[in-house]
């Protein structure tokens, strides 16, 4: 279709070529550059206008550089005539700050929603939103697609016997179950508690996980501090073996080293963040969201409905 | 006026510091730093309920990083019930990209306005806007202060004799025309063309300049290529000495080097753009704008005319 055209920014090289690789279309040509003083310099190589433009951009660390670039590249195609500006976020950062949880606190992921709606944004494809509320921070269409069936997949490839899902704290418990649903298995709970302030957190399992191969899943593995400490908790308490899988690896921080050090056998993730060359060790294995961004772009370009790839 | 507050961000602490002195008012308690993955964490500590919030924040270099703590500041502030957001900003970054000059190229200079409203601003003070036409790309209020009362003081106070003011390009001849003013000096125009395509430029110099003391004067310094060209092709055609005078001392890139291997005598700044210490050579004078600036807060505040501040 040549009314589509996809442009990448600078978060997700890799993804993008991917996506088109699987779409058969060519990349957009477009350079995005700093000038000296670090000021975002966009070139768009080729007309757009009257085109349905994709974008493909992840808010990722450097967090505040990749949203300018996809503001800036929003308002440029805006003000070159492009049909619609629909924005593929594999990624969607600043997604943990979505309430005020103390006074004075920004909600900084309705603030982003307003920026890029603001900026000219007609529509947006995200990918395991922390919070699938963020939906609703948006005026805009916005199509919600689940890494769940990615990982599942790969679980089940794998032919694993006797597992059970855990969610390393309460506020995973229902991505617990959908992935529990699609690999049959139960599932169990890594429940903190800190019996007096100023006293160690006590890790607590509901659930049966002795003899077990536990499959630990989080949407955002970020320090890796909590899925470490589950992990290495769910083995001194008799699981047999423990693998960890999330959508987006943030990993900043010590968290390379502290899955390395770490019980974890084998962690799983997705592209949906580009992980760098040195953090690319051995317990790490990366799964595509290729196939289903492409699915979803092709389906929303064709106005067909995305109900089994969206919750 | 226990109903006015103002904050500091990232950008200009020691400014903000100096107009809360001159202000006679105490620094308003906030924190703005980082989470592990570089997401901006902001806490203000005191509470700003019906208070008339002042934030004191240019958007220099790390562009990027300043606009969104802006952004997420002036978030937090509208969420907290602050009665006003006024954004003080002494350098309004991206004002370089203000127009269409190519094809397909964004108005960054207006998505920053567009944004900083989005998020909430009721007012900004800016100083010396790198066209005085990105007043309008806003649907606030704008108080644009003038930088060059700044710079003429400081140059009457030296009493320098026989000088002529020199614009280092044909775009700033009405900013000369305003420093020749009020120094009662005449101008001259260094008028750079370009005989044929990929022939270097020629430097030629409209104007009296021979025996005198040059001033040139810009708005923005950033890679200095501009102003040392011309302090050079000054002092080559007969000129006795020159100084070098701006608002916004970006100084990226090459910008000290070429200014300290210049012709340059003395570069004359303001603290517009908060000048990093291993940049503080023996050649750079800074002047304070937070006199001017604490001036047009308290007439802002007290709604009184802040006509012979600004243009
Ligand atoms: N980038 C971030 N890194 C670490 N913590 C964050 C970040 N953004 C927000 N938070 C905190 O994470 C908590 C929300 O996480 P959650 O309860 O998982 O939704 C809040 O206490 C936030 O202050
Ligand atoms: N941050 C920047 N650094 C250098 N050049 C820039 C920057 N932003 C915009 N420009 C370019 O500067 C020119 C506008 O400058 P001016 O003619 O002085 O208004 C345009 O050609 C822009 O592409």
């Amino acid at each position: 279709d040549s009314n589509m055209k996809i442009f990448s920014l600078n978060s997700d090289p890799a993804l993008s070529q991917k996506i088109c690789d699987i779409l058969g279309i060519e990349l957009g040509k477009n350079s995005v550059t700093r000038f000296s003083d670090g000021e975002i310099q966009i070139n768009i190589e080729e007309s757009i206008r009257g085109c349905d433009v994709y974008i493909i951009q992840s808010i990722s660390n450097p967090v505040n550089e990749h949203l300018m670039e996809l503001l800036i590249m929003v308002d440029a195609l805006k003000r070159a005539s492009a049909n619609t500006i629909n924005l593929v976020i594999p990624y969607y950062g600043y997604a943990r700050q979505d309430r005020k949880a103390r006074a004075r606190e920004p909600i900084t992921a309705k603030l982003v929603a307003n920026l890029l709606q603001t900026a000219g944004s007609t529509r947006v494809i995200a990918l395991d939103l922390h919070a699938p509320q963020i939906q609703g921070f948006f005026d805009i269409p916005i199509d919600h697609l689940l890494g769940v069936p990615i990982l599942a997949d790969y679980f089940e490839s794998k032919n694993l016997q006797d597992i059970v899902i855990v969610s390393p704290d309460h506020g995973g418990v229902t991505r617990t179950r959908k992935l529990a649903d699609r690999l049959k298995a139960p599932i169990a709970i890594i429940d903190k508690r800190r019996p007096k302030p100023n006293v160690v957190e006590v890790m607590n399992i509901v659930g049966n996980i002795e003899g077990k191969t536990a499959i630990l899943i989080d949407d955002i593995i970020d320090t890796a501090g909590t899925i470490t400490l589950a992990a290495n908790a769910l083995i001194e308490n008799g699981a047999k073996e423990v693998y960890a899988c999330c959508t987006h690896p943030v990993l900043s921080g010590p968290a390379i080293e502290r899955i390395q050090n770490s019980k974890i056998k084998e962690l799983i993730i997705t592209d949906s963040v580009t992980l760098p060359e040195e953090n690319r060790i051995d317990k790490i294995v990366e799964l595509s969201v290729a196939p289903l961004i492409s699915e979803a772009i092709k389906r929303v370009h064709r106005k067909e409905s995305v109900d089994e790839l969206v919750q």
